[in-house]
């Protein structure tokens, strides 16, 4: 299929494969996508006359054919074709003849590309969201379940102090809702609209930016088309370091997993079909879910370096490059909801070793509680100290090991109910519905 | 001075040497802030019986004068004393005795440093927040000022479409303003209390933890004390991101100046006194200041992976390495506001080169602006576009250099109230003047 | 296929796919150094009675079968084998029976991989100096043949000083003999013998790894059992770090070309065929492939950093995710050598302007050199300096744009031949027909 | 002090803060450099009738006695004065008049900043090399002291195999000597003669470069002019990567460290001066040391992505922000120095666990040595494997827990010999002595 800007002479195909390159592959997945930036764009196109009443009777109506297609898997970019916006002007003009190639008008590759990319990636965000809040429900359940169970907690990796299981997990659950501000962030400034910024410098044409903005639920627009295009680049990188923050949170907890199953730590176990191991070496359960989402996750985390290395210094205005971004970005998508997914399902059959705290080698675990004890008792501190220090030495220390922590976040007060309500604070930010009840409306 | 966990065996000094490293000069900046934490702690510990509320008055007033005093520039933290909090002790058990001791009961070392960096990050991401604010406001009037100069538009740094220099300088205040979203939620993650949280594990003292919330302004608690000290590495490395990208626009920014200042491009000037040059090659207007605010800026986009290799796979809880991350993040808010002063006041003074497109190489931008003025007046697109191009190809294309563009964002009509409209709804998130109350009331 | 480690409960699918992941794919590219492990492994435990001469002679013969069957492209992993060494030893039991079992003795799984890995990513530098051996020859030829056409050379953007083609392509010539410094460091690292490390702890078997280092004609062991194993993940990082020099040299040469096509600059130009434009456009030539080849090489850059953020901090011994560094560095090897054969390809189609300087705005490029003539001509610097800056401030400048610059390195003597010599120095290192032959002597 | 480029309008105060930074600070670290970097060049000079007799004595003398000022710690920058170059140049001018000014003839300020980093990070990394060698040579002899001392193995962080502080120790060793082929490959891309490159573009005088190459005992000269100044930025990337080969095996140790100090593992201990802990807590010893050298040792890590995203897409020719990379590299080398420094001194106190293979949990370390001593023994391998697993899980499997491993590197037979040749092998080709001696020469 000939290219918009082609000329005479046929671009050389050492050239064309190694500029396409994997661009078909990714295009793929952002097929539904751009079919609504299509839907939108004609609506718009025939309010300000540049598309008639039929013209957009027969393309709407094909147009949403398409998307069905796509939505059933019954979709394709045939060979010969370079990306999803050509099959898809492929299909229109092979079904309604001369009308289908309207739908470019007022519009160039690269802000059909900027939209494509931001629905694709607004719908990808959501789709990690409810992975985190489904892994944050479970943890905060796992922590109230095992509230009373006592671990080691280790400063330096030395043993430290009394914590908790409950504690434990629900530490993991308050960073992921930490980490939703970051994915927030990301979300708002995926989710404006850069359709109408053209080439980057915007159109002669009387365009309705406004108008495909409320058609597609974007929360606004991409004003300044020269910002539109700068998006591209930056947009990747924000997100790339959303996607670092819940990424960074799996990968300490997936290091506290491997650590954990280890012999010398033995806290926690998992039913052995989800390990492996080796019938000579009865007691090897090998973590390796936990050590490839630790893997998958710090890669992830290396994500944001690797967008800027490759945007880096770059002047203003569009660059072919910019399109790799997206062998970037879109398995690192699949790759986070793997990780958080896997992490779900792992967890939901973690099983937690009690009385861990009877080995001897935590003793000294308790000499702090026992001097504020002593000091809540009215004994001065200096000679609390004094007198645990004393008896540590002579080898007759012997803490009460019942725990009474009270304040907020303590073992005996984990706080799991205001880490829900914050979590719920932050969810409520991303007003899913709003821009699921736009999208239905376009294809309905 | 002696340490609070120090034995009878002095720590070898080489040790002592490697391990404090430049933790002194650092600390510094913290004393204020470590003050701040001590009012309201003391303030704290009196409501849950653990000061007397003579100590308390005595404790509260000392304070307020070392606070006084380090605003003064009348502190520093003397040869021998290990860090800040170290000093501050000192400086109150000097000067009150006994009482001044008691300023760390129920807490630890660790959760003291942690609240004193959330205070600190909290200030200078204010600072961060109020330069970068001064430098959109700029960008905007300079927008408004020179929104009628053209400038050639670049794909592929090929010269493509008109653009102008309102939309340049729009486009990069725009791109300020989502800067300030990842700003936003770094500030919000930030904003959290971590005072309470002990070594990480919380304490079996009775501490109020809503109450130290409040007294230091703080938007909320991070309630699970395991998470409280997980923040720490989280925290740098999530507003190192938000550094990283304000610091990205301001480098895109410097690199576009420093190739339009080139005679290859000539689109913009300086006074002599703002470059550099040689009396013998009168044309060279040496950018200095934008290569090294270049130079900067990209060095801080690498520093959120600095702090990502620094704490990735450690397991939960303090590892004393934590502490170089002050020598990362600390420097980098100085940097940072440089940058954004320079550019400001180098902004000030930017001379703009006007009729840069009456130059022969730029005839064919207006080649699309052509084929669509045809398709507005009623011709077919692919006959306006096949009359354009053999006017080209027979070489008299003599475009209309009129440009019309009046879509929201283009040349004709920038947006930029919108823009700063949008700016305005992040920066009121911040709720600055909440916080503000909060330590003026400490203090006080 | 039953694994060697599975006991009678099987590992949950879900965990089999996340583990496994993109294994097999990547397997595939090491099927034929695999074979050869085990051709040298297997003639070794013939010597130390671990392998009957029967048993020895049947599993040769195999083996070099299955290997000119991947040579072939006739090998693939089959469905449910868990990888590549698992589907040779199917291939071999199912084709000489019980004998191809044993060649599994006195290995264990980590040692095979990392045998398999040595040889492979041996074979990929051999290739990719191969490929920088190549362009760096043309770009040398074109440094030759262009040694007389001057350039404007910049410094901080600015026009400065006279340049020339010769000393541009002969530059990156340079450079990349510079490089292969880099990559003999990481050809060293690599070229030798893990095998015989079995899990990382060494065997009990009284294997003779001298032996199996000749045969695979390794330059060492790697001798330490335990630093063999911490060789994985190193490896990888330095070869990326080797790599990642190569790119960058490649990336700078393609920022440069984006400059100089650019219609500012126009110092280069390509045949249409290899660029892609418009018609309505006639004047823009986009460089796609040197974007692109940019952006790849950029990529690059970020390697090594992802494949130290997945390793850093990890205790020595082996983990899982070792294995997805595979996902980093196989296809990094296919782009590495795709940028390299694409230069070389744009290379052999550039056309070089002539008459560049005669542009009025390159005038001033040769102040300097008339400082310098006078200088030769005895006037002093200072009287010099002052008398050419006056010409300029009168306009009366009209220097002789005659260059004449003699000394090593420069304009008129670019040392293209010691640059050469330098350049088959490095060769020399690598020593790649010793191992050639020991190949053969194993597959013959 | 006036700037050779000055124009009567003096450069705004502002920009010249932002811009000169902490230049002074670390020029000073360049002085000795600048003066030998003089010394040849001057030397040169007056072959080639750019200097007389008579000046080149008076300025050679000065030279030696500003060399000799600088080693005795006798030398500043004073204020207001730029940088290193311009204060050697000022001491000239006072003390022998016009003939000092006459060192800068046929040089830039470019190629004079280059020559001077060269011969300073030669320098540096020589220290390195030597700083490596010690470790190496303890490492080695705790290798031959402790080869009878069993630890045990893991994988995935999983008791499995039995390993000794023989093989622990010695992976390290080797580790080095690895590392140090890649600061080969630095040093020898860093020994290379950049001086007379000028600005990058050569020089119209008839300089002798072959000449300062030799004075300066470079081992060749960076030939092409644009290549020498590419050098700048490139150098520094790939020194870094060399300092973080060396800081990755560091930071790998220091880990394991912080891990086998633990009471989870306690396989290592040292004494209480050089840890730090509590004296109600007498068990903890906290490896500040190990922990605060690998934070360092990660910060090394991600060194050279720094260096690279400050560089990447910089188009060819001198930028002003490639004086900030003194910021990073400098500090660097100290920073490892002082890491190798710290882990030698450290080392030479360890103190190792015997017996530790006693405890229950590591019995079935010894399976995979019983299977394979019965099929030494001649048990098929599938018997004995299935006899081992019967054993241990009837419970009576009590392995012979002798070791005897006999192969190359391994625990009966540790290779520390042959790792020790390696190590010399690299050494030996820095050829130290030979650039000492040229050095020597020159200040004489």
């Amino acid at each position: 299929m000939s290219k918009l800007w082609q000329k005479t002479i046929n671009v050389n195909e050492l050239v064309e494969n190694f500029t396409v390159g994997r661009d078909r592959e990714f295009d793929r997945q952002m097929a539904a996508f751009d079919v609504l930036g299509s839907l939108a764009h004609t609506k718009m196109l025939q309010t300000i006359g540049l598309m008639g009443e039929d013209d957009l009777a027969l393309v709407q109506a094909e147009l949403k054919s398409i998307y069905r297609e796509i939505q059933d898997d019954d979709f394709e970019i045939e060979q010969g074709v370079e990306d999803v916006h050509s099959q898809v002007e492929l299909l229109l003009t092979r079904r309604i003849g001369e009308a289908g190639k309207k739908i470019h008008s007022g519009r160039s590759r690269n802000d059909q590309v900027l939209v494509d990319l931001k629905l694709f990636f607004r719908s990808e965000l959501q789709q990690v969201v409810e992975e985190v809040e489904q892994l944050f429900n479970l943890l905060i359940s796992l922590s109230n379940k095992h509230k009373d169970v006592l671990l080691p907690g280790y400063t330096h990796l030395q043993v430290a102090m009394p914590s908790s299981f409950g504690l434990w997990f629900g530490a993991y659950a308050e960073s992921l809702a930490d980490d939703l501000e970051l994915v927030l962030a990301a979300y708002k400034i995926t989710n404006k609209n850069p359709l109408g910024s053209a080439a980057g410098y915007g159109s002669s044409f009387p365009l309705n930016r406004t108008l495909t903005t409320q058609l597609l639920g974007f929360d606004a627009l991409n004003y300044n088309v020269v910002y539109a295009q700068m998006g591209r680049g930056k947009t990747e990188r924000i997100i790339a370091q959303a996607l670092s923050a819940v990424a960074a949170t799996l990968a300490r907890m997936a290091m506290d997993q491997t650590l954990y199953l280890s012999q010398n730590f033995a806290f926690v176990s998992y039913p052995e079909n989800l390990t492996t191991g080796s019938s000579i070496m009865p007691h090897k359960k090998n973590p390796d879910v936990w050590e490839i989402m630790r893997g998958k996750c710090n890669r992830l985390q290396a994500l944001p370096n690797d967008v800027a290395m490759m945007t880096t210094n770059l002047p203003s205005g569009y660059h072919r490059e910019m399109q790799l971004l997206k062998e970037l970005l879109f398995p690192a998508f699949a790759e986070l909801k793997s990780c958080l997914h896997m992490a779900n399902f792992m967890l939901q059959h973690i099983e937690v070793k009690s009385n861990i705290l009877d080995d001897a080698r935590y003793a000294y675990l308790f000499s702090v509680e026992e001097v504020n004890r002593q000091v809540l008792n009215g004994v001065p501190f200096r000679d609390a100290y004094k007198q645990v220090g004393l008896a540590i030495e002579q080898g007759n220390f012997n803490p009460d090991k019942a725990i009474s922590h009270t304040h907020e976040g303590s073992i005996g007060n984990l706080g799991n109910p205001q880490i829900e309500a914050a979590m719920q604070a932050v969810l409520a930010q991303f007003k899913f519905e709003r821009t699921a009840n736009a999208v239905e409306q376009l294809v309905k």
